[in-house]
């Protein structure tokens, strides 16, 4: 016997699971302060972390689903802060588009920029994706100093992403962080407090590059 | 003005950072169960996720940490359940002891086996990792189906490996496929209910590379 001899078909199909969990997401959540449009971004994140504290701490500047899926369908570059977060956006949708995934803080450039700097990698792959993208999506999941530097720069007027999905997570700097998002005018999805991470970040460019599709059809 | 005119140099290095989250987490997590040796990995899993609930979650199998420690200096496969797991977990500690991080998911075979078999590539990709990696650490942050092929298989005493981080999250089988987990007498991290995911896998495994390391110095 080896580990092939079984082959025992599903009786449960991937999306019927898929299915069955956004409905227990939808009755456990129950009241929410999500519109229709927010709701599928919010849903997704729970189902990512299993986690409703999470879900409801999320907040959406009011043109942020607009702006997200109108960027995704003109085949705006998305910008990931780490691999993880790139690793987990859906590719097949976004390049049907003609968009991709872009990282750069593992760059060589990157690295000996920060090191000659004495800087973050975050930093400077946040500089170098604002020099090559115009009107990019930013997912950040991780880094503060990511967001805090586009932050920066976005008031400096030196450079304007169509949307920035900003859930850096951690015990410092990623609450301030996000607070400092919560200021500007600009499309943004982000949320409150410590938590926040990849998953999350992946979720919400997934939950969009999906409504993206639903529009097309 | 461009991106790069303003090179401010860091006032807070990262390695002060990680100090500061480790000692927030350690204050405010006060009285747990673990032991020494398990806290380095109750506290990067924390520190990954900032859920004090998620941490307090983890179980480990009394021999987990020697063995996850022992398999990493002997060089064993490092098997992920998903890119999103590969991608995080740290390579050049890994390389250091002859290691690597392998990912079986996205691979043409396991696609079109998966397809003739109507099974999902989460079965065949662990079906593949044990023909190819014999006392392989698996980290499972995902596939609750990845987890319960896994555990069939020990079952049956066609696999044996040296660790399983089994940490699906999810709201349809992931809880289930824990609880399995946890009948085992195999070394495990795992932990009960809903929550889990990729980052949680991931800080396991970087925790215990770095112990790793630490008993090397």
């Amino acid at each position: 016997m080896n580990v092939r001899d079984e082959f025992k078909p599903l009786t449960v199909q991937p999306q019927e699971i898929e299915a069955k969990s956004f409905s227990i997401i939808t009755d456990e959540l129950g009241a929410h302060p999500f519109t229709d449009e927010q709701f599928p971004i919010v849903q997704r994140v729970i189902h990512a972390s299993a986690d409703f504290e999470l879900g409801r701490s999320l907040v959406f500047h009011p043109d942020a689903v607009k702006a997200g899926i109108k960027a995704i369908r003109e085949g705006r570059a998305i910008v990931a802060d780490v691999q993880m977060v790139q690793s987990g956006i859906s590719k097949p949708r976004i390049a049907r588009y003609g968009g991709d995934v872009h990282v750069y803080i593992s760059d060589q450039d990157v690295a000996t920029e920060a090191k000659a700097l004495n800087t973050t990698r975050a930093i400077l792959s946040v500089r170098k994706a604002c020099e090559m993208h115009a009107g990019a999506i930013f997912a950040i999941g991780n880094a503060p100093t990511a967001l805090l530097e586009l932050i920066r720069l976005i008031k400096e007027g030196l450079t304007k992403p169509s949307l920035i999905v900003g859930v850096p997570v951690g015990f410092v700097s990623a609450a301030e962080s996000k607070e400092e998002l919560l200021k500007l005018d600009i499309p943004y999805i982000t949320n409150r407090g410590r938590k926040g991470g990849s998953p999350v970040a992946v979720a919400a460019v997934n939950a969009l590059s999906l409504l993206a599709d639903a529009q097309g059809r």
